[in-house]
């Protein structure tokens, strides 16, 4: 029997649960993987909080240099968070040739191809999968199982905070304010949510689901973010009787130029899509490919267990000195990505404008759509005394048309407010 | 750029798919994998039918031998399906070291010890993602992405056709023989649909999950099996007002005391669980586990390219020396299945009865109920003519006592007919 010494650096909830698993089950590991992970250090800012019973008091230290320099440990576990002062001590463990297991989306999606190239130097490996989709499997798949496959799309709700307020919003009819409130007295959400709600942590997640599907690499700030405070419980109705409801998705997608696009928003998803039935803090990943066709990936994305369970995946993975595909597929080495830029996107689009209801304003705000190519699929109208709610779904229409059509839309003296635009996705063949 | 050379054997709906990814993906493959990918023997039982317009006909042979001794051949592809020849070629590869990629769910389900003794006896690897799910990753990730979980239970739709049948039967209201034949126009079953409606299938694909899931030897013939032949538009329809859908399902599930149970079975699905909205000829595998709670994957579980590309995903894997789990988890040495025998099972049950309609038969049946343990959670009647038909929905009951009550049933002088027996499932928390 291999036994591995493992350091922690950070022991909050989710190091809490990894050091209770690998209390519960290490001789399950044993039997099946051949191995004793052994935890002999960790590093917490704080020695003299409570810790779970299972860890021993003796291990811990206020130093994480004392476990990243620890020339006995042979792999460690960055559960700090955040890039600093998470980046430096990873890399430091990196350099020496400690293999690292993180579940820092920040840091990945930032200093990702930093990571990889200090491992590949030294022959060490940097390991994620808990950074994206909690205990979901998805890094290991899209790089391995999909080896062989041409990705095209892949497609998530990667944020729990913001698919647990649209779905209170869509089942309760509640408004946004109320929802995040209830999310914030469930602890789904920070006391400053804008992390989550401005679809920052989607974006970072996004930005390293498209590296590995697409071999590509992009870093958070490449992807295109925008997040779901103005969602209002009216848009959800509407979008519900056109057929749809309303999800904070990141998209990323590859052309046949092997360009790609990788953005985070909230978008109408057809009501009969299966991401459309992910409801609370669940996540799912969909993922469409030229010869796989399509894949879901569903669980729960985050939480101290949950989360846990991936780490303690790669801590196998990386006590076996044969992790994923590290070597295979050379991350340290990729190109930078080749982004389409957000103008030429195209889409279908739902919009909603509220103007004063009055004869002609319809053949005026008709006409600005058309003066820019942008063609109508479906428009509804609606009276509330002397103004009126129009609400468009448009046929696919490139972005740069789209928003020019906006800014004319706003220049009329009838329209009083040009409302949510959303993206309408998923529904090619509808 | 090293070089690996492929042999084939059998070159129908799958092989093809895969002759054209390699072809049309080779390049990919070797800018992420840093391999190529040779094909360079293809065994076929006719070289003179027409083949893919890839594959360069001097590479046809007749002869499986010839792809299974040659000594310059690295990694034999097996997709002949069934046992004879293919455990006896499948054999021969691995016994001279060649690795052995697979999608033959019955060979892997009911020789799989065999098949990894001798891969574990010569340093080859025995590969077999595609065997079940097409092209879901599920080995993969059962065995490597949750190394470190107590998986408690998989539950899974992993038959298309059956799946298919079941959906237009739910969605249009057709009798199982109707939508049988469509499945067979479409090419989704056979012309002897045994295998896939009498559960052979599921059994065999439930058999591969519940070894890699739990670590315990389970065959085919483990697993209990029951079709989906009785099952009629009333069953049907009666489940779903009781707000349930009914499907094929594999169920494998661990006790505390680490016994198993493995079977495959029609079922009562909660409408609100996610594998309730998995329709047509897609498959999904519901597994959870003490850390991770709950996770879906859920893709297309047959076709060629789908199965294609798990199969080109193993041979990257292969290619590497480096594959799956099989170092690390020792395949070849698992212990026979603890099973639980089927008559100490618990389960909610579903039962519909025809009887006279005279007074006093309720009291009768009720009494039945009563005196064997099985406590009523619902019930319903409903008069046609002198018959009438009383459907149950039992609380959790010992298969044993259900079975004995069912018996009593029969010899009741007021029971005309004694009708379908479905298991509830996945309502734990209703």
């Amino acid at each position: 029997m291999t036994t591995v010494r493992v350091g922690l650096l950070g022991c909050g909830n989710v190091g809490a649960a990894l050091v209770d698993l690998l209390e519960g089950h290490g001789t399950a590991i044993e039997t099946r993987a051949g191995i004793h992970l052994e935890l002999v250090r960790v590093a917490v800012a704080d020695p003299s909080k409570p810790r779970p019973p299972g860890l021993d008091a003796s291990l811990l230290t206020s130093d994480p240099r004392a476990v990243v320099d620890d020339p006995t440990i042979e792999i460690v576990v960055e559960l700090i968070g955040g890039i600093d002062p998470a980046r430096e001590l990873v890399l430091a463990a990196l350099n020496s040739g400690k293999s690292v297991v993180t579940a820092n989306k920040e840091l990945v999606a930032s200093f990702g191809l930093e990571l990889h190239a200090a491992a590949s130097a030294s022959g060490a490996e940097i390991l994620y999968e808990a950074s994206v989709g909690g205990g979901i499997p998805l890094v290991r798949p899209l790089r391995e199982s999909l080896a062989g496959e041409r990705i095209t799309r892949v497609m998530g709700i990667v944020n729990g905070t913001t698919n647990y307020i649209l779905t209170k919003m869509t089942e309760d009819g509640t408004s946004y304010g109320v929802a995040l409130e209830e999310a914030q007295s469930l602890g789904y959400a920070e006391r400053d949510p804008t992390a989550d709600v401005d679809g920052y942590d989607a974006a970072a997640k996004g930005a390293i689901l498209a590296t590995i599907a697409f071999g590509q690499a992009v870093v958070a700030e490449d992807v295109h973010r925008e997040g779901i405070r103005t969602i209002t419980p009216a848009d959800i109705a509407r979008a519900r009787r056109l057929g749809f409801v309303i999800k904070l998705l990141v998209v990323a997608e590859r052309d046949l130029e092997d360009r790609i696009s990788v953005r985070a928003h909230p978008a109408l998803v057809p009501a009969t899509h299966p991401l459309a039935s992910v409801r609370d803090a669940f996540n799912a990943v969909f993922i469409e490919g030229d010869a796989v066709g399509e894949l879901m990936l569903y669980g729960r994305g985050a939480g101290g267990r949950p989360t846990a369970s991936a780490v303690l995946g790669d801590l196998v993975d990386a006590a076996h000195g044969r992790a994923g595909g590290d070597k295979r597929v050379s991350m340290a080495a990729l190109p930078p990505a080749r982004l389409i830029p957000i103008g030429e996107l195209q889409s279908a689009y739902y919009l909603s404008i509220s103007v004063l209801d009055r004869p002609g304003v319809l053949a005026q705000v008709a006409g600005v759509f058309g003066e820019h190519g942008v063609s109508i699929r479906s428009m509804e109208q609606h009276g509330l005394g002397d103004e009126a709610q129009m609400i468009f779904h448009t046929h696919d229409v490139r972005e740069a048309d789209m928003q020019t059509t906006i800014e004319k839309l706003e220049q009329l003296p009838a329209v009083d407010r040009v409302g949510t635009l959303l993206r309408v996705v998923g529904d090619a063949d509808l």
